[in-house]
């Protein structure tokens, strides 16, 4: 233990039984656990790991919905010195071999309700041990017995020889393009992402946390683990659902959520006619992607709390790079002169600097639209076995996210689009997200995904696929109109195509790439079919 | 750049400039200095005092009331590479001569004011240049001509030169034995307790700070540089004055103040009286020393505005230890069962370990008391040119703080008293703060100090210096009863001494070993003085 040093992720489980022992950290299900019994607990999943051979910096990972051994796992692992890889349940049996097979873990630890799928790709992947975590039916599984059998002291390891530049995680991003990537996030990068988190939560040790997004998905899995780290209690649930969300906050007077756009909008409407007394939830932190700035505002006025959202993404392991606080809410939601700012992700929290940027490397000043780069203790280490990727994305001194956005004279920070779905047209740039807004705020469409295609004329065309909303009815020609009115003519869809659904990918996100190969691909096939007529 | 790397104190100022270049970073008098003129003013004291010949390492002091210099100096003098060392202008000659024969600094900026002081020693220490920043009269003086002829563009060695480990600060402690001690802080320290601060005050980009306690003392520079870190605006006062301080408050409509626990007492019997607008005030961080409990609460209750206190010291630069927040103070001032709490300073902030033992290094439990020990990245290098007082205090992993205290089941930190301060008599403990708290809550009583005498039949004996209020009487005898009704008739004082006033060192605290020998030579003597009659 160096005086100076950065404390460490595996140092806050120790941290906590003595400041809060007999306080409660996790309640899942009937299980309450102590800040006590969780060390213990992390110390006894440390112990087994290594007993079946886990050595430093082998990864160990983690098929599971969302439990109290999640979190045992994320803060055991380390202690073990191996690398946590929290895997995503929703991806196929042809993704998880491909990651499974990318990072190699020694041990992969995993729900029961998921051994079908483990069954049938055992024989494709390269893992030594395999742990089960018990049933849906409350059945125990191995998980238990180990921690059963081992010793509740911290090992040496923990205690004495890890560092801030050990790697403490793999999580891998759906990446819109391609396979996953392993983004490889040291201690460093977890303990400066944590304290980043606690300041957008301005958590403490009086809070009380609801984990309701899956534990795969960074976000859930960092805003939890910090809950934990102050002193706080977090409360698991398997998955959200909205008669629990009420039932839990009323019973463990929760006082902080985190929750999707479109659980926001489905909280929202419950929330008027709930009898529960939910008044002990101050602030929800939520994703604010896609839903149009007055609906959002008619969403948040729903609410008697508090909120925040922000920008962030894995590489920084999800710490925000920016904050839209409580007080900027405040602002908005009364000041019609600020109103503007609820389509914005907030100002640039203090550890990370920021620059935008144009293809040349220029930095651009405040309104114009450029690539957003990054640098500072968040900024992950690299993508696991895949240099390229790395050098591209970590170059000069700056991650550069992929993303397009801009400052305004405040400070305030616009998300445009993925650098990659930008649209090209007769020379104009065209923000694929920002026509998808203007599509989406129609009041006949649910759902909307717009790219480009390739065009003799304007080198490409803005093209929308679009579902309607039951029972609604519609016309390429209304759209382009209603298009017309609420932007640049320029940027309205040359082509619609209204569909049953838009795919997405196991992260939720639309993969573009695919869906414009797809688009390319039929639109081809069409030709060549009239061609044979 | 690293981009892995943390945020120097040397990266904010350039940050700033990027995200809020209009907006006012700093008022002082009649200048409103914007964020983009500040990174300027920043990068011209780094070029003026490389010009100078200041080197990497090398010490700059400033010697100043306080004023925009001083914040620009904090940043500006480490992008040069150097150590900025602020002193107390309350020190005696003697005591500055000590200090700079000790840091030996190249340069001593100084406000005109002190001339007289800085010509008295000049002869009698190795500084090699000497800037005076004007006088109180607003007359120029060398450093804004320096400034003048400085470039505005980022020096390179604060571009790309500078790490995490380098030495940014030395503060000295008045020390409450022997001569100060200089504290050397990296800027790994100094942005570690930056972001601490924040947590504190969770102040952002809307703050305005007033600076009204003087930047010699490291709170007051540090909540100020992180005000203006993390975009906010600082409005400097020379010195308290509680007319300039209403006025201040409504003009700039500041949000944060921080207030030692005399002011905030002077300030709550005016609070009320006062005619100014003063509701935009949302938070004061006070110094919470010296006040009963009783009496805290009705000073509280005074005010309209939420409230952060700490426990911190200029070795952890000087970020809190711990904070009792917002929500601890709303806690312990509805709730009778929480009252208790307001006399502890809060729970431990999460990026630091902290443990209580005893005088064989053995841990102590929840209500056991013993000497303070913390560690993570807010703590200390060193004392600079001190390797004894170094080795004394950062060992086995820890930094012994000398402070001894206790952890309540919640996780609460209480203070007892300075290990060096505590009285042994008939084998029993005596805190002499415990004793003095007491004796201060008696009616007549103004000041007091609490200290051990020897004695022969009981080791040490516990002696009482106090000061009455004016107007009031009372007698030995009524104290002794008045202590037996309130403690453990063994804390009770065995002797009192009645005095005029208490003498301090130039921090304002009680030097107790000077008291005590003091009194010995004294009642030696008088000892002497009786024999020889």
């Amino acid at each position: 233990m160096h005086i100076h040093n950065q404390l460490l992720i595996t140092d806050i489980p120790r941290r906590n039984m003595y400041l809060f022992g007999n306080k409660v950290a996790i309640v899942f299900k009937r299980m309450r656990i102590s800040h006590r019994e969780f060390y213990a607990r992390t110390n006894k999943v440390a112990n087994a790991l290594m007993h079946l051979g886990l050595r430093k910096g082998s990864r160990c990972a983690i098929l599971a919905k969302n439990n109290n051994a999640y979190l045992e796992c994320f803060y055991g692992v380390p202690k073990a010195g191996g690398v946590f890889v929290p895997l995503n349940y929703r991806l196929s049996p042809r993704e998880l071999v491909h990651i499974l097979n990318d990072c190699c873990p020694q041990i992969l630890i995993y729900d029961e309700r998921f051994g079908d799928k483990v069954d049938s790709i055992k024989d494709r992947v390269n893992v030594e041990n395999f742990i089960s975590l018990g049933g849906p039916q409350g059945s125990e599984g191995e998980y238990e017995q180990l921690l059963d059998q081992s010793s509740k002291e911290e090992p040496e390891i923990s205690l004495s020889q890890l560092g801030s530049e050990d790697d403490c995680c793999i999580i891998y991003t759906s990446g819109t393009t391609g396979m996953p990537k392993g983004v490889v996030l040291t201690q460093r990068n977890m303990v400066a992402n944590m304290w980043g988190v606690q300041v957008a939560y301005r958590c403490t040790h009086l809070d009380t946390h609801i984990a309701v997004m899956p534990f795969y998905h960074a976000g859930s899995l960092q805003y939890s683990a910090v809950h934990y780290a102050v002193g706080g209690t977090v409360v698991i649930l398997e998955r959200f659902d909205v008669e629990d969300f009420f039932r839990v906050v009323e019973r463990e007077k929760v006082t902080t959520a985190f929750l999707v756009s479109s659980l926001l909008e489905r909280l929202a409407e419950e929330w008027k006619k709930s009898d529960y007394d939910i008044r002990s939830l101050r602030l929800i932190f939520y994703g604010a992607s896609g839903i149009p700035r007055e609906r959002l505002k008619e969403i948040l006025s729903t609410f008697e709390c508090q909120f925040t959202q922000g920008y962030g993404m894995t590489e920084l392991g999800p710490r925000g790079v920016s904050y839209f606080t409580p007080e900027d809410h405040e602002a908005a939601m009364k000041n019609p002169a600020k109103e503007r700012r609820l389509s914005s992700c907030g100002t640039v929290t203090p550890t990370v600097e920021i620059k935008i940027v144009d293809d040349s490397g220029k930095i651009l000043s405040a309104g114009e639209i450029g690539e957003i780069c990054v640098r500072g203790e968040p900024v992950f280490r690299c993508y696991w076995n895949n240099e390229k990727e790395t050098e591209q994305a970590l170059r000069d001194g700056w991650f550069h996210t992929g993303d397009l956005g801009f400052l305004d004279e405040d400070g305030f920070l616009y998300i445009v689009d993925r650098k990659k779905d930008m649209i090209i047209s007769g020379g104009e740039n065209i923000y694929s997200a920002e026509v998808e807004k203007v599509i989406l705020s129609h009041p006949c469409v649910l759902d909307c995904a717009v790219f480009g295609i390739p065009d003799k004329e304007w080198g490409e065309a803005v093209h929308a696929m679009i579902v309607l909303r039951p029972g609604m009815r519609t016309s390429e020609k209304e759209i382009v109109e209603f298009c017309k009115q609420h932007m640049a003519s320029y940027k309205k869809p040359r082509s619609i195509q209204f569909v049953d659904f838009i795919p997405r990918n196991s992260m939720g996100k639309i993969v573009k790439q695919e869906l414009r190969d797809q688009y390319l691909k039929n639109s081809e096939g069409s030709r060549t079919h009239n061609g044979s007529r």
